[in-house]
């Protein structure tokens, strides 16, 4: 077996076999195989896909590059999210507590934010004292006595998608259905959790721009899970509007504790409330109720616990940027669209997210909106607060939001695009 | 300007602008484009192609990446002859000193063998004493006062095509036409000939199996060396067949004095004459005479003061191989097909040609032929003679030839197959 073979097999449109793949990728992670032939041999996946069976084997052999991780010795049936990202995407902060609430137990392995998508370790970071690396039995400890962890996935899982997910990066490869799914599900399943809901959003602030592509990409994951054995379910939902009325991390979890306390933003209870049910029903917990655990405090002494057992103080002011500006509605009349991708630029810009892996992000920066669509709002009057501590940053967080809203003539009617587009599995 | 979007600009199938190809080339050979995202846009150039647009930028980009050599102060006008090379093709080593011979000045820069094809410095070096590497002065000296110089391309020429060719020798991205075209057409306009002839070859000894294919690389070919003012002519000739009746380094130096001698085998005698009067014409010498040149001892001169100006002793005695082994027909009738890849593998395997870069060669190893197709074998009767200095390797040479040939029963006529194809120019 060569790579040279291997790469030309999938460059003439061949199938590769079980043999060529788990070679491929275990040459790859001992570097017998190099960096400039794994990149050629991503771009013809690329361009010349994969089938079913060559991804769940290429994710099989992902997943035994590294460690993989059991819970068999919990009391507690296991659950996890996945979300592929959004603006204003901060879903897994209430919903980790209140799954665990209900009876399951959550190992929430997250990632940081690139780009205009922001990252759930970012947002907890802003907990004063909350620290995101947990060795594995801290982990395991974490787990076993509060219900849910959320923290950085270790590297020994996975590692081959470690580094091919940095390879993609730098090569044009990152936009391909089979790696996508396979980076996502071999993390996920080596991480060991029992069952497995997706949240695959589509549109201006998501990856996936359409809904047909983001079902696409949802079916692969689902058929990947079930294939290994976890059980596996995806909803489709809507990301051409931010989730919520914050995106940028003190922010976010701030109107997180606004959800776990009862209240917040409705579409923000609705997703976490849906995505419990689903993860509670695939953890074999059917009758448990999400909404009542939010509405007795139960989800939010979990949280509390939580934090409290990674170190972080649930009390503590969350911190603030120095510099608010607020820009406001040019028109009166109904507003109709709110770009997602623009406020998560413009949040991104404002601080709250990197451009490289290296930098750091500020936990004060992002942006409020008073608005969604479908209010009616007030020329003169507050449609968004930026806040950043590094004021400069204005004119480009404000230029990021050029052409990001329409306002329609008051009593406009608007007829509201529903979250949940949809549901495989 | 960086490297992701000009791949992701290919992956696409967009068409490069000129400043992404001048940029991405200029970039690679600085080392500020990695290898890694080089062989992602190659396989993304091997599958989604290129426009002759492209390929003209690319190659002329290859040239800038180097030094151009310039040939205007010699008093004769320059002739270059590029090969794609097959098994047996030793045309250079009588062609180089006989166009010389005519009048036109030769710099023929060549290369090593890789794989079951020979290389013509390596064929050269059999030659006791022969030097391959010369500077830059030393080559110009040699071309202006013997006419014709065969050495190595210095490093100076072409450097990123020199990193490209590495690079996708080990990404399988070879077999692209784009690629192959500007590679070769990058290093013969940066060499500096004013007219170039062509030898692309066809068949199974061959890069190109079939005339299709080696039709449209000579096309391509053929338009970048009009486009950047070299005066460019393809032939067109079959290699399913050995060239003559020798395969191997010092077999076929002998075979091409005998070609000096006025003698040699037909088949490489045409073709020498041919590629002779293509690069007289095209270097505005139309009514000299290869032929006589032959035939008068002339060309045989300007080859004896070629070697001896570069080391060698054009009267020593060649290498032979410590072994023979004597291959006899297996029936008696008429020769209709003898293989030239099989017979390059077998020499290959006779220790002719390399595997890897680093390997050497035998001076004395290969395969003379005694009959070609269309002669009558006798069974019992000798029909190839295989030379090495390790008989361990016979075997394996043998393995090669399995079914290398076909006897047909006496008597039968054979339409011997032309051995030029095609002409474009």
């Amino acid at each position: 077996m060569d790579a040279i073979s291997v790469i030309r097999a999938k460059r003439d449109r061949q199938e590769l076999t079980g043999e060529q793949i788990d070679w491929v990728i275990d040459a790859y992670t001992r570097g017998a195989v190099a960096d400039e032939q794994m990149s050629a041999l991503a771009m013809a996946v690329y361009l010349n896909g994969m089938t079913r069976a060559e991804i769940s084997r290429w994710t099989a052999a992902m997943i035994a590059s590294g460690e993989r991780m059991d819970f068999a010795a919990l009391a507690r049936p296991t659950a996890d999210k996945h979300s592929t990202g959004g603006v204003g995407d901060k879903i897994t902060l209430p919903l980790a507590p209140l799954v665990a609430a209900c009876g399951a137990a959550v190992p929430q392995l997250s990632g940081r934010g690139l780009g205009h998508t922001g990252g759930t370790l970012d947002k907890l970071e802003s907990v004063p004292g909350w620290r995101a690396s947990l060795t594995n039995p801290e982990m395991m400890r974490v787990l076993d006595e509060v219900g849910s962890v959320i923290c950085a996935a270790g590297d020994g899982l996975a590692p081959a998608d470690k580094r091919l997910y940095a390879l993609r990066d730098v090569t044009a490869t990152v936009e391909s259905l089979p790696l996508i799914a396979s980076s996502i599900m071999s993390k996920k399943i080596a991480e060991g959790t029992g069952a497995l809901v997706l949240d695959v959003k589509a549109g201006s602030g998501a990856f996936m721009k359409n809904v047909e592509d983001a079902r696409e990409l949802a079916t692969a994951m689902v058929e990947l899970g079930t294939d290994h054995g976890v059980r596996t379910v995806a909803l489709l939902t809507d990301m051409n509007t931010p989730l919520g009325l914050t995106a940028g991390n003190a922010l976010e979890v701030r109107e997180s504790v606004e959800v776990l306390a009862g209240g917040g933003p409705a579409d923000v209870v609705e997703l976490t409330v849906a995505l419990a049910r689903e993860m509670l029903d695939a953890a074999g917990l059917p009758d448990a109720d999400p909404a009542k655990a939010l509405a007795d405090g139960s989800a939010m002494d979990v949280w509390r616990r939580m934090v409290a057992a990674q170190g972080g103080d649930p009390d503590a002011e969350l911190p603030r940027a120095r510099e608010q500006h607020v820009v406001t509605a040019p028109a009166s009349g109904v507003l109709t669209r709110l770009d997602a991708y623009a406020v998560g630029l413009s949040a991104w810009r404002l601080g709250a997210g990197r451009a490289r892996k290296e930098d750091p992000v500020q936990a004060g920066a992002g942006i409020e909106l008073h608005a969604r669509p479908g209010d009616t709002v007030t020329a003169g009057a507050p449609l968004l607060t930026l806040h950043t501590d590094t004021p400069d940053a204005f004119g480009y967080a404000e230029a990021a939001l050029e052409g990001a809203w329409d306002i329609a003539a008051p009593g406009t009617p608007h007829e509201p695009t529903p979250l949940i587009l949809g549901r495989i599995g």
